[in-house]
């Protein structure tokens, strides 16, 4: 992917708003979390369902989220490329959180996320997530 | 996600490049495949690895998804919405292929794909695809 040597002011807000979407993830402020989503998400998450839409059903995946993971909660961008026009922008991350393994012992889940965003009344909000891990 | 009433010429292009990529995917003609990449594509893909970044490693994901298609392929685009600034873009798919089941039947394998593109030169260019399934 093409990644700007200079950030621009609209990357720089998107790096921002997805920081503080992760750290949000990880004090469980479920309000925060939604603060910069449209009311039509479209979400493909890491557990089934295969699709969820609207900002309802995109919370109810936390509700799926948070019982699974031991406390403190790890969701932490390894890595992440922005790229932003004007009015669209996507960003495509290596993201890591923890699980809970047979044995009773906290583990590191690699994940992918991609997230499509659009400015909306000079805002950015993000109108579609994917998370996922490869098939086994 | 936001999805326009009206197609606007950038969305109209977006979705041709995208039906003339799954069609060169069924026909198994990989220079059509590979026609509208970046060289720096970065592919998150079903199976492993967890990430392919560059066009030759894009190129590799499809060496390995050919021998596990049945007879005549099928890639499919069940839905998609389209998400199109004049300069960056996402798309997020609903999207069906085959595989062959333990009895050798075969078997309908849905799958979500979510594409970033950027318009370079004028032409619209895929810079990341996200392809997965949910976690099971």
């Amino acid at each position: 992917m093409t990644t700007h040597k200079i950030a621009t002011a609209d990357e720089t807000a998107i790096r921002k708003l997805i920081d503080d979407w992760a750290a949000a993830v990880r004090a469980k402020d479920i309000d925060a979390v939604l603060a910069h989503h449209s009311p039509d998400i479209l979400m493909f998450d890491v557990p089934p369902p295969f699709e969820s839409r609207g900002i309802e059903a995109y919370r109810e995946t936390w509700d799926l989220f948070y019982p699974m993971q031991p406390a403190p909660i790890a969701f932490d961008i390894l890595g992440m490329d922005i790229v932003a026009g004007t009015e669209v922008a996507f960003v495509a991350a290596h993201m890591q959180c923890e699980e809970i393994g047979s044995g009773g012992k906290r583990s590191k889940l690699d994940f992918r996320l991609t997230m499509g965003l659009c400015k909306i009344d000079g805002r950015w909000t993000i109108l579609h997530e994917h998370h996922s891990v490869p098939a086994t």
